[in-house]
């Protein structure tokens, strides 16, 4: 295949951002965009004059002039528009989340490895330069055994209408969570509230696994300001990963700590208020997007494993379901099959 | 009483902070000083020639010339003191937490009660200008419904060696709670870990109140940086309290809520970043502790009622027991006694 | 005029951007872009597969079916470029500086006016939100009489091939000073140095004005962070304006000035940091280029002088020579002619 | 001498820094307190009932149980008060700047070495561990060839009675930048101006040096924010030194600046935000005057020269002149003799 032929269905908030970044690559082409409403097609008609419009995502499914489909709708419709570009022998980048239940993403994700077709979800995070970084740094040792995992995603946020603050903001943070310790953790347990409609606006998930590490992710949708920092706790060092910093988004400081055995040093210790340095590598200022998009081409024409496989996808949505159900019931722990 | 005789017991850490401001405050006056180490009880004859010092603190308690303890100890060690001290006829004001467990807390407060005694805890937060501009906003109404309350205590902590992280920063937190909702959560449930020793150096604690309130706290001996900030959120309003800001402590955002019903306007709000003003009212800077000590000599002479009483000091005691019981048991709701 | 028939002359690092702009709004239409390099212009084909593309400029300023033509080319090429296309009956967006003296900027200003042409200067930061926002604050009356203009601008920058950093970065603070301020200075002078090239790098200006009025503007392509803020001291009320923020660009400080006149109360005086609330306006988050392009189409369609006209891009030219020359004696004085 | 036995002249802002500090190190003892106000008496007799009080400089001075003095009173009594001092016999301290006039330095500086008594000034930034770092990373080479100083250090101040806002904070850089660069500038130019009283609130200084060093330092009184920034620029790295930090105060950027030489190279490198690393090096939190009165002492017993002896403070108040000199005719160049 020489130039993947792309349609991109869904033309709301992020599909644009998929149009531009595959009208611009190398080794793929944007022939179509589909959108229910004919003001955004016709912003498509004028930003891209060559590109085929649509209302229709069947037909265009069935195109068998389009070799993928990526897919920027509502989370409710992956499950059938997927499907049916899997069907058709559309190989699929689809946004996070892959679908609505983590049963719906295996029999995605099998429909896929049916086919032999690539199957690949949009977790934007871990194409960012930052956590790329991040991963490298812990893969490295540099950071001695990992303590914990601790993430804060606020904002003022756009309220989705069919899914919760879960299913919207969590996902980032679990797949980060899943990429950089490579492993699911053993339970799960959430909280969370819903103030505006019935759909929960702040949620607190926590994550238990092996050997004492914890992660924790806090996501709100009603917070007046925007926080987006992540902090992984070493024994050797600490990173802090804040992405609303224009530059130096990650940093890593190699504090320890001095456990003080004798009331008397109690002061003296209490007045270091640094105890080794910190720096900040430098990060790339690459759109997390393009790599993505050029990732899901390298995967469809080289026939590789996406880093964010419906197999990953599938391991995010099994542990929104677990937290969700958790928030549901009070925080009753929920155990995480493997 | 014209002038309050003071006696601190305790020169480490937070013992200076007592023995500088009841030296200084109108209506008090400190003429004794007891610690266990010869180092520190040089340091205060240094400082203050004319203060008694002894290692002796029953001798301390007993004598006549005293009439009112502040106990800067361990925590293990307040409830033999503080009973002392009331057994003594003294009056008490004791570093957070109160005791050990409720049931100490509840003996203290009954016999405070039964000596007409004033037991006051050193709360210190809650005499801050910023948290009583914060229940000032909050009172006025200006913030609507309460949604939330959040908040982050971070920073590579001295690690106590006889109470966990919960125990030892959560007070704090707990404490502004409290006042500004002026109730007992229905239930507590939390999470942690311990990387260092048996003592858990981060925890995650959740409390669930009436009409959908959650409260969540973040109390962290590990982190690389120090954060201390409590958002409180509101059906119109709501408040950022950073107390690492050095001037701006205080944010009032008039940030609402935007409800997005079709899909087609949902690229056209995000881009919208703001959508109120927001204000920060004048702060004044003074220090919280010289505003507790004078509260505490007013309560004193005039024998009223502590804003931070012993019952108060239970009240935050019952939700550390009860937070910690939970964190021991994966998160185990725990329902808490009104 | 029902549309006006755009040609971009110049795509390199701004020229996308107008492009961009001038082919989304209302009323206006990208119809060739212009450039040297045929790399640049194979990105405009693909982006743009409507638009027509051309190494020759000359030609681009004569085509009849051409109305206005948006320059992004450097400095030393502005005149030429602008005489040629007003020549030839073309309205004319031209990138800031306007060209490289003001007895150029002159003549420009005079053929546009006897042509009856729009000459529009691209000073992009008159069409922020922020600065707008800056301007309506000022005219209320709020911040009193006006104090001083104070203006930093520095990062790790781009070196120009054929200005310095006066020429670069300065026309962004003037021609903000010049909007707010409505008035010339009355005489500037600089200071300066160069440290790579034979191009100044770091400059510092002084501009002063009657009443005691004083305005500065630090520019800088050798500073390690970027900073981007201005301030706008007046007797009742100041201005920080932080372009680095994400929200919360515009802040009001209400803070006033104590006299002290007698010495003991210079203790008390200290401890108190802030002396009145802060408030920040909401900003809107449109694209200044966007409102810029708008306003251009606006002036060509209805035959409106432009805020930033032929005429104020010759100030601008007028500060920047006054300083540069000022700059290059070692900081004397320039008187500046109204 | 076993104990320098300190009597401090002045308990107004600063002095109870001094009184407090020696009274805490090795070596000293304060004995008596001079101010002119009983309230403030008052209150040094409260902290510290073992000291002497009294209104009287003139006995105090001539008292033969004092070694060394210790001077923190308003600028213009700084000459009357050393000079007496070291007629005495007395080793002084004394608040920044020295005197009034250069000329009144010169005969005081004389007069402590003609009479062997120790003479420091009380350039307190010269004794942070934040300006010791940059002296030490400076000195290695690290940073290459020194390009500039650019410093600013605003906020809304204390208006002083009887100097103006160079004479008040620009001491403190100019202390910097002689102790780091270790010359005098070859000239000096200045701009201010004054809105309140006829006191100079606002200060814009440029100091020249050889080979293109340049240094800026703006100082004002009338800042809504509090900025006390110092950036050092130098061919390989740059610090950036911001005392408003909390922790993290010292920031060293390896950033390096890249010239382009071919247009279309321009698009690619703004969008490369950081080039290189940036490190933070521990800093010790230790009282910058802690530090000071330790060395006072040890010069004083020992006999050694101080880093901020008579004749540098001499070089800052010749500096102050200078600019001072410069401001009132509108930035004239001011050489300035080494």
């Amino acid at each position: 295949m020489s130039t993947v032929r792309v349609a991109v269905v869904g033309y709301g908030y992020w599909g644009p951002n998929l149009v531009r970044n595959f009208s611009e690559i190398e080794g793929a082409r944007v022939v179509a965009v589909c959108d229910l409403w004919d003001e955004r097609l016709a912003l498509v008609q004028r930003r891209y004059p060559g590109v085929r419009i649509t209302r229709d995502a069947n037909k265009l499914l069935a195109d068998p002039a389009i070799d993928a489909v990526a897919i920027a709708t509502p989370v409710s419709s992956h499950f059938d528009l997927v499907r049916g570009a899997l069907d058709q022998g559309k190989h699929v980048l689809v946004e996070k989340p892959l679908a609505n239940s983590s049963e719906e993403c295996l029999r995605l994700l099998e429909l896929a490895q049916a086919r032999h077709l690539t199957l690949m979800v949009d977790h934007t995070f871990i194409y960012t330069s930052a956590v790329q970084k991040m991963k490298e740094i812990m893969d490295s040792g540099e950071l001695g055994d990992i303590y914990y995992f601790d993430s804060v995603r606020t904002n003022l946020g756009l309220f989705q209408t069919d899914v919760n603050v879960i299913w919207d903001l969590a996902p980032h943070d679990l797949s980060i969570i899943l990429f950089l310790l490579k492993r699911m953790p053993r339970a799960v347990f959430a909280n969370g509230a819903s103030h505006i409609n019935e759909l929960e606006d702040i949620a607190y998930l926590n994550l238990l696994f092996d050997d004492n590490v914890i992660a924790h992710v806090n996501v709100n949708w009603l917070a007046p300001v925007k926080i987006r920092r992540i902090v992984l706790g070493g024994s050797q060092k600490m990173i802090v990963y804040d992405d609303m910093e224009a530059s130096e988004k990650v940093k890593v400081y190699d504090k320890g700590v001095n456990l003080v055995s004798q009331p008397q040093d109690i002061y003296r210790m209490l007045v270091q208020y640094r105890m080794g340095s910190m720096y900040s590598p430098p990060i790339q200022n690459t759109e997390a997007l393009r790599s993505g998009c050029e990732h899901f081409v390298e995967c469809v024409t080289q026939g590789k494993e996406p880093l964010t496989s419906g197999e990953f996808g599938w391991r995010v949505v099994q542990l929104l379901e677990a937290a969700d159900r958790s928030m549901k019931q009070y925080g009753v722990l929920q155990e995480v099959g493997s």
